[in-house]
């Protein structure tokens, strides 16, 4: 298996490790959680986007009566920091196989005042009910095995600010990907790469909110640096992660006004489309 | 100029067309509007979810600073009917560049009590304002030209039920992902078509929002049939339309679990992609 290599000698499980730890949420009362958003998890100077999705995926889980994010639709509003938090739920429909819910995410200004953050609508389902049914024409990135994949000892630091984010992970880009961080940018709209958590726990579709917005920006590798905030991101679960690291692949096709948009596919083990999605981002030449 | 052959001899004009009076909303206080869902856009048994779209990013471009939606992301919660509803927005966010509003459209059950039918979270801002930078990989979809491609009066009636919305439209199909209508699908998740209103008024940023949802579903040429409920829809809109008619491909990759995607891109006269969206879509068997 490509990763016993690198995963620890104690691999924590689903439920007690560091990502399971940093994205509790504590029920104050009904639609009502609180969190201490992690310093770990940010990147540049705010907290990582798919981190956030998951916090506030774990919410509306406890919500809604399903337990499974199916499609979730994020609008990311102003940039969040470590600290604390308060997240307020919504059940918009509940339906027998599928229910919708709302949440937003804010934190506190100098003067006290609640500060939205990020507001996500959200359709939850159960994924161990769904038929076994594949008729898919997607096929999993080609790519290196995960031993010849560049991880952050590999290269220069990548970026100025903050890169907590990344000794949480078990990150390994393709080396065909990585030009930007030696100063040459492919010019392709292309990332992949292996992920998993650093401390070894397998996906599950909470992690995989994180994954979909979990690799450097592919606007790197289009040559543009600095800053490419979301704006808006989406993300389907299609399928339960088997055990095993991730492949991740983004692409970007249409950098224009400014504006780009971000697709990512997430692949699992069993060579299984897990998660789809796509962001809207905007470029800040840096 | 291909839309000359199919164009009516007065073209309507942005603001005063058929798709304009059956979008409008009326304010009656401030953040709530009313409309009257026309039957003419329904397609089987309920009104398509692009002239829905439509109608409510009309709502939310009059409770916002900002002119044009730039992300919109629906969450389909009910069937919508042709007849009374009433929309309520909110603006969530205001900033220089880009506001982020929320509208829910209701109707009323026999009792008079108001049912959800479709929540959105949208983000706006300027497409005028916007650099004219393009760094584009996308390329235009290769197809026949409008001539070439077929509509509803070439082929069998395609689906059982109300079909009121094909004459609202020009629809014209590609040859190669009309095989489902004559009980010949390809076996791909690809539909292509190009695209306009029928009495000729020019695309705009709420055409767009109707454009990613009006072709049949990629769904009938993988050899299903029935009905194909859209989960949650997120559109994209990149770039103002150029006059002419719209080409507008869409393609599913991943249908797994009963669940499939169906991504949109809409490219205009001047061989720009005007519009990106990806939808979750639940299959029925029929």
């Amino acid at each position: 298996m490509p990763e016993a290599a690198s995963a620890p000698a104690t691999r924590a499980v689903i439920g007690d490790s560091e990502f399971d730890r940093d994205t509790e949420v504590v029920r104050r009362a009904p639609g009502v959680y609180d969190i201490d958003l992690s310093a770990g998890w940010t990147i540049i100077s705010a907290v990582n986007g798919g981190y956030l999705l998951a916090v506030l995926g774990r919410a509306l889980a406890d919500t809604l009566p399903h337990p499974d994010p199916f499609t979730v639709s994020a609008h990311y509003l102003t940039a969040s920091q470590p600290g604390p938090a308060v997240i307020r739920t919504e059940t918009v429909r509940t339906g027998r196989t599928l229910s919708t819910g709302q949440a937003s995410l804010y934190q506190y200004d100098a003067e006290g005042n609640e500060v939205e953050r990020i507001r996500v609508l959200a359709s939850y389902g159960d994924l161990a009910a769904l038929p076994d049914d594949v008729r898919t024409s997607a096929v999993p990135p080609a790519m290196p095995p995960l031993e010849r994949c560049l991880g952050p000892a590999d290269g220069p630091a990548p970026v100025d600010g903050s890169s907590a984010i990344t000794e949480r992970l078990m990150l390994k880009l393709d080396p065909a990907t990585v030009g930007w961080a030696v100063g040459a940018p492919s010019g392709k709209g292309e990332m992949r790469a292996w992920f998993g958590l650093a401390d070894g726990r397998d996906a599950d579709p909470f992690s995989l909110l994180l994954a979909v917005d979990a690799l450097p920006p592919t606007a790197f590798e289009i040559g543009l640096t600095g800053w490419v905030p979301t704006v808006e991101l989406t993300v389907h679960v299609r399928h339960r992660p088997a055990p095993g690291p991730l492949r991740v692949s983004i692409t970007t096709r249409n950098l224009a006004g400014g504006f780009l948009e971000e697709d990512a596919e997430v692949w699992d083990s069993e060579d299984r489309l897990v998660a789809q999605s796509r962001q809207l981002a905007r470029v800040r030449l840096g």
